[in-house]
């Protein structure tokens, strides 16, 4: 029996829409796998490789990228980010979904390579609930709260590449409608050809 | 406060699949609204008009062919039958989803005049199942029988014109899907336009 590939789904949105919340709790109550990101960053205490992350040098890392083996990836303050494709790929071909968040920027490069993921885009419920957010973290300074909002802003102009919009005003709500959306997207005529009786 | 468009649920598939029980629950379930037919056959007993069908003499259903006044219309057995538009559109104005449930020749017709409707297509779970149904209704002889089928193996190959495929296996699950697949459609960015924050 062939088992039917598992989808990718792409969890996106502006800082402080609440991604991480979301995505933490699919993990929970699926059996959704996580996308581990790969990076050049050392390893801080109690994170294990292959777990929170792929723990690579430098050298390794831009090997990877010259064998186009990464889905996305970036590079933050000296550090290397990145999406290994191969780990996507079992995932997916073992009939399980894969849930990779990510910020718009690195969606939209996902998306280029990916294009029949399913890409959802988490909206905070208003402007001023952003603020909010970003502000009672409380661990920006005047200045990088602002920073972050005006980027925001500029974020949410890129939901036109989405699929999908979910607002999360409450989590449980969001996460409900992220799984029916895995649920509808597994019924598309285009992911079942050879389901109907011929 | 603008009241959310409902949306406009074409649920088709071939006769015996399923779609009139999974309609009926459906409508049980939930405060999605039902299209109402109307048709120049005369009513029968216990029949309503505007519950079961909008009643309505030849002259009058002309009319409303000429005036452009269905989504779709057919005749047989020298009846009229047909989807009244302004009956759905009404519904999804007050922002009622509306379920139609029409044969696969119909649900072409319609979607020739409302393309951004959610196309569901109720499969038979396998072709023997479909050919137990269809025989243990009990009503039919042997040769209408195998004209069903060979008529439910053409309608088949119109799959391609919907957006999802739901199989009938258990009718509970595909309520389910469908169930899905309505809040997936409301999270769709091409209906959201709006949605989010400037």
């Amino acid at each position: 029996m062939t088992v039917q590939e598992g989808i990718l789904i792409v969890l996106s949105g502006p800082s402080g829409a609440g991604k991480g919340t979301i995505c933490k709790e699919l993990l929970k109550e699926t059996d959704i796998k996580y996308s581990i990101s790969a990076t050049t960053r050392k390893p801080r205490k109690g994170e294990k490789h292959g777990r929170e992350y792929f723990f690579l040098s430098k050298e390794e890392f831009q090997k990877k990228i010259q064998e186009d083996e990464f889905l996305e990836w970036a590079c933050v303050y000296d550090n290397y980010y990145g999406t290994p494709k191969s780990f996507v790929e079992e995932v997916l071909s073992k009939g399980y979904d894969c849930i990779l968040e990510i910020d718009p920027q690195g969606a939209l490069k996902v998306k280029k390579k990916k294009p029949d993921a399913v890409y959802i885009f988490i909206c905070p419920p208003s402007f001023n609930e952003l603020a909010n957010r970003i502000t009672n973290r409380g661990t920006e300074d005047i200045q990088e709260i602002k920073k972050r909002l005006s980027c925001a802003k500029e974020e949410m102009l890129s939901v036109e590449n989405y699929n999908y919009v979910v607002v999360n005003d409450v989590v449980e709500n969001a996460v409900k409608k992220i799984k029916a959306i895995i649920l509808a997207e597994k019924c598309r005529v285009a992911r079942n050809r050879n389901l109907c009786i011929k």
